[in-house]
């Protein structure tokens, strides 16, 4: 968490956020009004979040990660923007360690070259438009980071990703899969393009695939960025 | 800058790093053995900071933004991976705030959904590579950031992802330019995709095209993660 994170958690009076994530950071809440509720009601918790700094109340809402990147500030600045600009509360995104930097790290320096991120949630997004995604990624070979990429409920999809990915690149491309990334339960698992999805793969999963250059050696995932060495 | 990155810094007795970035953590050098040298010298530089290390010595390379995102993290490692894994010295990649997501955060909320990220250098990557890139982002709706758009020397390429993308969006696609990201110096400029080549783009930019879904609101650019409100 950067000094920035802190500080504004400090200055707020009410902390918004996921339980879960409230607990990571319980000793910052002490005195404070916490919203939390459980997964799948971002909607109300962002609205509740809202709602409470149009009173004047200093509100913070926390993500895992960044909190742009698939987090809560576009949630938050959507919400804002129904109310007319004069009684807006002003939104402030202070960024974070993303995921896909943070499992990327872990791995070594997969993502010295230009690269795709994309959620294979289909819940708000029609699985037609992800699988383009994918295989526009794959044909332009990129780096390929995947948020979400399996559920107890859906399981399919991470296979069609190997599927059209093997269409445009070697069965032994490197592929990186991280679990809780700089927490303490954090691993990592470095596999290929033809066997990735025999690992074990959850919903708290980042997986990185390896372009046409990115290699495996010592442990470490990398992929060059061109110098001559 | 993270407590890690920080605790790194102020364990190392060495500190490695482009001129520019030494002088931004002045108050962290006291006492510190530094070897800077000016731009274009990555290699050098990484290869001192390999050699010291091997020597025994604590060495810090530091990076703008995340290391691990076009930064140092992957030269170190092809460099160590050229000794024999037996006196390698080990290499800890410590995750920062990439200069994507802290343009993005001043923008509002522009990476909510999937996006790609290219950069226009070409001294290491064949134009005909990045072009392919760039056409297949434009082509999967992905939101596209781009890195290094314009230089002194290089200035068509920014006019090129202009043509190609409006192949694949309206023109009134809304698209963010921002410069010096959570430096004093900050700023950006909010545009359109039929126009956004025509504002001041220099080496220093980041450039931010939204997808089919991305609006600006109240000053915000936002790209909408899809749900129902």
């Amino acid at each position: 968490m950067t000094p920035r994170a802190r500080q504004a958690i400090e200055s707020a009076e009410i902390i918004v956020g996921y339980d879960t994530y409230l607990d990571l950071i319980q000793d910052l809440l002490a005195g404070k009004v916490t919203i939390g509720t459980g997964m799948m009601q971002e909607v109300d918790r962002c609205q509740a979040a809202v709602e409470q700094a149009m009173t004047g109340k200093q509100v913070a809402v926390i993500s895992s990660g960044d909190p742009g990147v698939y987090g809560m500030a576009g949630l938050v600045l959507e919400l804002v923007g129904k109310y007319p600009a004069a009684v807006q509360p002003e939104v402030c995104v202070i960024p974070g360690i993303s995921a896909v930097g943070a499992a990327a790290s872990i791995l070594g320096a997969p993502l010295m070259h230009d690269f795709a991120v994309i959620s294979l949630s289909d819940l708000l997004t029609p699985w037609e438009v992800i699988e383009k995604r994918v295989e526009m990624a794959a044909a332009g070979d990129f780096v390929i980071a995947i948020y979400n990429p399996k559920s107890t409920r859906r399981t399919s999809q991470i296979e069609t990703v190997r599927e059209i990915t093997l269409r445009h690149r070697s069965s032994d491309t490197p592929v990186g899969i991280v679990h809780h990334a700089t927490r303490s339960k954090e691993n990592m698992t470095l596999s290929t393009l033809d066997r990735f999805t025999k690992e074990h793969i959850d919903m708290f999963s980042l997986v990185i695939i390896g372009n046409s250059q990115t290699y495996i050696a010592d442990g470490k995932m990398v992929t060059p960025r061109g110098y001559r060495l």
